[in-house]
């Protein structure tokens, strides 16, 4: 899928300087970023053995269209933060242990890095953002400068089984989230490349991916939390995640059930995700799906290969609810998990501090 | 795999009918017959416009093991009950439409009707037998024969999503099941051949089996619950489920969250089912597991490959077990869906029957 | 994919009727409709007892991008020819036997049919076109006429699999094809929905395919061949074939070794290939890919995830061309069965109908 | 597949010294030599680092039955060969690299070594066995002793690819074998674990193997031409081969056309394959297959799902024999990569020796 801008290019796009080009991740922050209007791929940095090589000559190109043929000329920099960075945009698609060890060093030469690592999601001062759910987190920034220092800054993003959940509960938090159980159909491409071997998704799925349940129970109730008297307030529910991984290329399925404390009617339900509209809709961010949410009637949807493209990738398609017995409901969504699920939720991060002026 | 007995065989072989003996189950059926120490395939019964061909003419092989020369060379016979059939052994394989026509003749005749067959489990009067689990339900035998007035009976088994569901809560009951939700990855043999079709498998999964989630509500509750004055009573318990079709050939593996009204610890959970032991491991029946539940330490098990054959097919298998937040425990469940989930189910029925004086 | 066409609209779109809308590659051929800038779908035909109903209500869309909702509201109209057909565009994704009846009414009420169906491929005087092989085949349609005393025409294009390896044969026709000998690695989409099994391609493939290896057998040589003195004359070169089908939704593969009186160096061949331009590309027909084939030098490609969206679908890519022991040369060609391999393929046979004055 | 070995054991069964022991084929090694009548697992040899571990505690078992208890509590030893190993049996399952420095020393140590790894195979004193086809070959070990001055000796299999094909062409020799072209449908398993990685196999065929083509063409050659005058005389023939990886777990499929001096008919060659009995046969090995070639006359077989466990996974199954306008013949042979392609085969060699007094 070529992503194609429907906004009007700005004169002079932003430039912006890319940590962990070679990964999935990165290669579709680099695909998402061909033809951005505010957007440009100005650097790409690498490892030190690599620097002056030229990217296409050390990517292993997996996604589905074409690299761009300027960022296959782009040559290699060095990881080393090199000058004052401020008002430098920074996305970092880095593994977790480099975006320790790497992110900082950027936020304190003054650049925001937005960061799609898990390294820094859980900090307590550190906004983990999804536009649609929770941009008052950035307020955050204030004391994370304070008390590091830092004339830059880390947003982060969520883990890509995270996001399609929290997109789901998010219009439904208004019914009372008293308990979820999620389990997952994860796709192979969220454990990156070579990630998953073909023996273990060939005639079987594999029910363990290290860490991730944990990040979903933790990340959901920050994501849905508040921000108040400089401190992170996690929503208070009870929830609970399966994570398991099947073969399927890109696009993570989640069962849910969820207990509700105001029983809502299915109807009012569904009502709640079709008219959920929120910031990156009203500011329509270039990134931004029209709708974020979409329900689909048919009784066997969502599907990864049917659903996972929805709104370029950045929809979350849900679909089956209905009354469960054993808690409120039970329901189905499905995003895109490289997308919607990673890069695309970097960018749509860049692109929410630039239409509030926090960057560019 | 070819089923290896250990039992030894008796004097004189009881002779088994068979319907439904083209599909998938069936031929499973036929399968774990072959060196049966109690039984032996003795007649196939098929549509009137199939009689007189034989098994091998008509069979598209389906089981990983060669088909029984003997049960190729059998001609198939009418479905016409043929005489009286008192004492006579029925299995049926049939779908569930010509189920319903069929073996209500084959009971009237005088048949034991042993079904896998959905079309009269529900029924009042017709037990829904695990052998591990609820023997005591043949009782009811009385009560339909004297309802129906027939000298034969139907007994049957669960479906093929629902037997290792149950069998990994039959050890929990005495904790207490409030609640129970399961999400269940389904092999594609479930749906027979041809059944799914690859263009939906393929890079994707299905989150959709009709009737799938209903039957596992309501056969859970009532092979889980009492038989007592004539009548099945229900376990009171509040259970809901989401059926999803993988890439699988065989092998269910189930995802159960449940709420437990004594707070079990952990390791008694683990020990329940380990020291589960019950009525055809203490009669040591040919096609019992020993153990019937085999719970695995490893952080990745089960898995459909690695665990679907454990007690050659018969044996279900229970791994991550965990606290969970939204209920009380998280834990994952397998079986085999084409033997413990079907064909091995009715088998072990019979045997369950033979052994206890019930047919031969 | 979304087809984006670069050319520039005409003012009148010529209005397009379509037969066998339902199947995979009739949603294709919508799909491809969608924003072409000379043609539009005007009709959609049906079986008599769907007549009325709008499109949307019957189809079950498969295609990765939605469907149009142009299309979906269309209503269906009778199979029956209506009327005066002259210079009408009619498109068949029929099936082989319902081509077979239907296709020659439409011809005869003076349509021009462009048919993917097999059931006239090859008869004697209809051309099988491949706009960049063998548009002069199209001079057989005043046979065709003549012999039929059809006022319309019948032109069909290749089988899924014949396309990718003429397309990569057409170029080496110079250096003499002595021998052909082609093993196909053949996506599930290839056989329509249902199609195959799910069982027949977990942990499987499937090494025969009705039909299909006599159709590249004969199709090859009528394509590469000439049309003399009122008929065909097939290419005469020993080709055989083997057709596997494999776990794969979209895509051919294809393992040729050929055998060629003049011995040209590899550079030869791979030039002949990046060099060859034809009447399509010449034309700049919408559906032309630019170029038509192409050559990768990576060791392992083509692969059918990374290149068979090539030029839209429409392109052939060639890779591993190297010294066969056994004949003179081995390579790989792989393209898109649905595309290039069917609703591209007859589109592209539209188009150049259109372009050189033959219809619209 | 647990291997339910007939014939009876021997009064004391020969100690087996296992090389690489952890990877997938050193455990098909293990799962066969439970209940080997001949052989018993007495010591496994690993890395420096893991010396004194059990093997219990390092192997992630892969094979589909379960391990034997008596292998998982062996104690791992050095790879340092121990004193005078003069008539110690030694199957060595190391990868290529490793093979080519510890092999020679075992050899030099006395050792036989029966090894499936490719480093040795093409040495001109160096037999590359297969014990249906080429048991005379065990001659050059006087040669091979003669010049390295070893009391032992490296015996070698062939190649998990090479080895169906041979068996398939063997019984084809007597026609005059001018020309083979052959493409490989091969498992994942042939690469090991982790191996491919499962984004490489969803959706996709990877069409290249590095060195497997390489590997085909020259055993081939090896193992069916003579030794004489102390050489190998591979045979004259021409053949060429392409290797793709497809999402099988075992089983490598190939398609193979061949050019016959002898034009035999059909039912000759189909008569040639199923009369051919060899020397294994002929010993009653007891890994031998009865039969060791399965012709089937199904139009859709060998598949590798159906197939590849015939003769307990030792046999090999051919099908579709038809005539080739390119060549003379096409067919289809299959056979399990990691049992007669790899572990089945060093123990059918293994058993040969013993067999014929050369060891034990």
């Amino acid at each position: 899928m070529r992503r194609i801008y429907t906004q009007p290019p700005r004169a002079r796009r932003l430039p912006v300087t890319l940590l962990g080009a070679t990964g999935l991740v990165g290669q579709r922050v680099i695909s998402l970023l061909e033809g951005h209007p505010w957007l440009e791929l100005a650097r790409i940095i690498a490892s030190e053995r690599r620097v002056g090589a030229r990217y296409g000559e050390v990517v292993r190109w997996q996604v589905e269209t074409p690299p761009p043929a300027d960022a296959l000329a782009l040559r290699l920099e060095s990881p080393e933060p090199d000058g004052d960075l401020r008002g430098q945009i920074v996305i970092s698609a880095l593994p977790a242990d480099e975006a320790r060890a790497l992110e900082p060093r950027y936020a304190q030469a003054g650049a925001l890095v937005f960061s799609n690592a898990s390294a820094y999601r859980m900090e307590p001062d550190v906004p983990l953002i999804v536009p649609e759910i929770n941009p008052r987190h950035l307020a955050a920034l204030a004391t994370q400068r304070e008390k590091r220092g830092w004339p830059g800054a880390i947003i982060t993003n969520p883990n890509c089984s995270t996001i399609g959940l929290t997109l789901a509960l998010a219009p439904l938090k208004r019914f009372g989230l008293e308990r979820i159980v999620v389990t997952t159909f994860q796709a192979a491409s969220g454990a990156g490349y070579p990630g998953v071997a073909s023996l273990d998704l060939i005639d079987n799925v594999i029910p363990y991916i290290g860490g991730e349940e944990e990040k979903i129970e933790t990340e959901t109730r920050k994501i849905l939390g508040g921000w108040a008297d400089d401190a992170f307030a996690p929503l208070a529910t009870r929830i609970s995640a399966t994570c398991v991984r099947v073969p399927v290329r890109d696009g993570h399925l989640e069962a849910v059930s969820v207990g509700l404390a105001e029983r809502p009617a299915p109807e009012e339900i569904i009502a709640a995700w079709r008219e959920y509209r929120a910031e990156p809709q009203r500011l329509d961010l270039p990134s931004a799906p029209q709708p974020a949410i979409i329900y689909r009637e048919e009784r066997d949807r969502p599907q990864p290969i049917a659903d996972r493209l929805a709104g370029d990738g950045m929809a979350v398609t849900i679909g089956r609810l209905r009354p469960s017995d054993a808690l409120d409901y039970a329901f189905l969504t499905l995003s895109h998990n490289t997308i919607r699920g990673a890069a695309g939720a970097a960018l749509l991060n860049v692109e929410l501090a630039v239409a509030t002026g926090l960057a560019g």
